[in-house]
This record gives structure tokens, sequence and C-alpha cells, in this order.
């Protein structure tokens, strides 16, 4: 599916590098790309790709990532890949009997949020497809990521933890610079919500109808009745095309029972 | 890769029901059953799967969740498969001129964590691979969830919006449970962190040792390169076992020294 904006990463947001290490499949490497574009990360190094670079798996899968697959940096080493940057992490399942801190997915976002906007340099190192990271990258690194999964079927691909953890970035990133979507948000298409007064004339058409209808039956009742109705009305979100709607099927619905009764 | 609890969902936690809509190849239904299962969610609800059920792609796909294949119900509308739901969120990426609220995906797995814990039934509706839900679909959903995407490649497949979804599920549950894992921890591996007064004698050792060779030079500068090395051994986290390390290292770089000056 190619976009507009396929050549172009003018809009990648300043985030951490991806560092994949030994990656073994081509399709993978093309699906980090779009893992990454997804969340407007663009920075992608390549240690040492088993089938060699460029990859056109890489390209077929990446669709409209393929900038960068273009822009991607290879490197025979680890080390090599790393040299510029001064935080690394280092996603990995499984405990590494090493003495460094362990990081979840959501608190390494924000560190490294936090880190770029000092202008430090972050780059996050996955490792690879049935290994994962070997201790020699791991060393490397100055923290973990380890991200919490069902202990009895932890193992995230490649892709899928590339696509956490950028996910998690681009949220810690907004939510630093004050950019991150309302937890709620209201749609409402091109309708503005109804006001109080047009509910309350609705509320006042549907009681004058249901009181011809003999709805308020027993008389004791019809009060609490009337409230649960008016009720109703208040916390159901109505746009103003939803009350003439409904002032419709009110006026239906009269119309119908009239009828009725006239010919009955 | 089977894993011992291959058929066992008894590790499953209360989460969501994920019930998929049409969906057309059978490896994304394994892709999903996975994503779940890697975050302990296991109920699958497949609307009208376009080639059959059972289908052996997606069997091939699920590897160590086949289990949830197998225990997953399939209907032949939306409407049927949502029927025991009293909150359904539909995911979808593009705008639906509905009034409806919209929530990011950590938004509504909060919600949706609140309402099951209160013992409510939710689900969470996911679309057709190239056209996502149908506007009918969408209607009977009470919210919207959106993931907040580069909006000039915001398209997410099927596996990866499921994945996403069930991470925000786990973590949203385990916090309002209280189980949620710390942001940092640390592993040590087997040895147990330093004590300050080991600390203090590797660095006694090491002071000696820079005295010995001259190193504290110029004389008004001594103290604060003293506090350096201090300030420096403190900020790192050694462990009982780093400290012997550097006092065997203190001790190998003395010795050279020493025999160099004997020699020279």
């Amino acid at each position: 599916m190619p976009t507009p904006a396929r050549r172009d990463l003018t809009n990648a947001i300043d985030g951490p590098a991806f560092v994949l290490v030994e990656p073994q499949m081509g399709e993978n490497i093309g699906a980090v790309a779009r893992a990454m574009w997804n969340f407007g990360l663009a920075d992608l190094r390549i240690v040492n790709p088993r089938d060699g670079w460029p990859n056109p798996r890489a390209v077929a899968m990446a669709s409209g990532a393929t900038a960068l697959l273009d822009a991607a940096r290879i490197s025979t080493t680890t080390v090599e890949a790393c040299q510029s940057f001064s935080t690394v992490y280092a996603t990995t399942a499984r405990p590494r009997e090493m003495t460094k801190a362990v990081f979840t997915p959501e608190a390494a976002a924000r560190d490294a949020a936090e880190r770029l906007a000092r202008g430090e340099k972050v780059a996050i190192l996955f490792g690879r497809e049935r290994t994962g990271l070997e201790n020699h990258d791991v060393v490397l690194a100055n923290a973990i990521i380890t991200v919490p999964t069902n202990p009895v079927f932890p193992s995230l691909n490649l892709a899928q933890c590339s696509l956490l953890m950028a996910a998690e970035f681009r949220r810690a990133s907004q939510e630093l610079s004050g950019q991150a979507p309302p937890d709620v948000s209201y749609e409402t298409g091109d309708a503005a919500l109804a006001e109080i007064e047009d509910v309350e004339r609705l509320y006042a058409h549907l009681e004058g109808a249901l009181t011809e209808a003999n709805y308020f039956w027993p008389p004791d009742k019809a009060e609490p009745m009337r409230s649960s109705l008016r009720n109703l009305l208040s916390r159901t979100p109505l746009t103003e095309q939803d009350v003439r709607m409904l002032r419709g099927v009110i006026r239906a619905l009269s119309e119908t029972r009239r009828r009725r009764d006239d010919s009955g």
C-alpha cells in the first residue's frame, strides 16, 4: 500500500535507533521497518544481516516503510553499530546472570524519551530470531528491557518486540512533550452535541406522547418513571441530529398508535 | 516451539474476548492466538472466517498457542459473537462519522480491566485485514479504540493491533491488581550487591596503589581527584564479586608497574 509520503522521512520523531543484531530473515527486517515507521521512528541499524544487504525480501515486507531500509546503516559488529550512542538498552526475555538494571518497556521508553530530550543518543538492541542477543552483546548495554509476558508462553518475535517498543516510545515521547492524545476523545462526525435545551424539549415531547398513551401508570409510580426516562436521556450522549431523529421516532410511534386506536 | 503448557489454558488471566470479524488469512488468526497467549489472554471468537474452520494455516502459525484455536468460538455474525458481552470496543484506525467515545489503547485497557474486575463481560472487535470493521459492526460497539500511529503510515495489521491490545490489557490488569512488575528492577545474577564497607575497602586499596604510583599530582588537585574516584565507585552498582574482581585488577596493574620499575 504505497502512501504519498512513501520515501519521505521528514515526519520522523526524534527517537532511539533500533539496532538489529544479526537478523536472519529479510521478512523480519522489513516488518521491523514497518513497525518503526507506524510509530514515526526512522533510525534503523543492522549488524551483519545473514542474507546480505540490500535484501529484496525485506523490501517486499516493508511496503510503505522502505525508506527506512534505504537509510539503514549496516555494520559488522554490535560494538561498531553502538559506537555513537551514550545509552544502549538490550531487549531480552531471559535472565542473564548479569548485574544490570531491567526496565519494563514503558519505563525504558520514558527513560529514553527523557535522555533524547536532553540531547543524548539512545539505541535499543534486538537479538537474532532464534537465540536473541548473545551475552557479549548484552554486556555492551547499559540496561535491559524485558517485556512482561505470560510465563508459560513468553517469547515474542523480532517484529512483535520492536512494535511494542516503538509504540511505547511514541507514547512516552508525546507524553513528555505534552502532545499525547487524550485518553478518551469524542467522535461526533459532523454533528454538534445537543444542548440541554434540545434534550429537554425531546423529553417533553416524549413525556407528552407517553402521557397520552397512559404509560405513566400507576399514578404513584409516575414520578420515578419520569425521572428514569429523563436520566436515560441525560446519560446518553446525543447530537442535535440524534434529537431530531428521536423526535421523529416518537412522532412515528404515536401516529401508529393513533391510527390503530382510530381503526380499533 | 512446543511448551510444557501447550494445551493448558489454566494460566489465562481474566481478560476481554478478542472477536475477529471475518478474518481472511489463517496465518493471521494463528498470529492473533499467539499474541493473545503471549500476554495470557485466551478467549478468542471468530466471525465467519473466510477459509472455514478449523484452519490448518492458523494452527501452523499459532505454535504454542493452538489451545486458543481449539477453544475458539465460531459464529456467523458479529451480533451473535457479541451477544453475551455488556461492553464491546471496536478497533479502528479511521474516523467513522459516528458519535462514539474514542479510547487510546491504554485507556481502553484500563477501562476494560476495571469492568472485568466488577464482573462485567468485555469484548474487543478486530476487523478484516484489508478493510477493517464495517460500519454495521462499529455501531454495535460501545466505544472505539484507535492506536495513535504515525499519520503518514498509520495502518497496523490484525496481528499487530491485537498484540498491542493484549500487552496493554495485561499491564492494566496487573496494575489494577497491584501485581505490575516494577518499572526498574535489578538483576544481579547470584551475586549480592556489595556493602558500603566493601566499596570503601576497594577505594582504600585503589587510593593506596595510586598514591604509590604518584597518580595524585599536582598536590592541590589531589583532593578533587580522590573525590571523583570515590564518587565513580559509589554511582556504579557493584556486587561483592565485582569488588573482588576490581581488587584483583588493581593488584595486577600495580604488580606490572612494580616489575617494570624493578627491571627499568
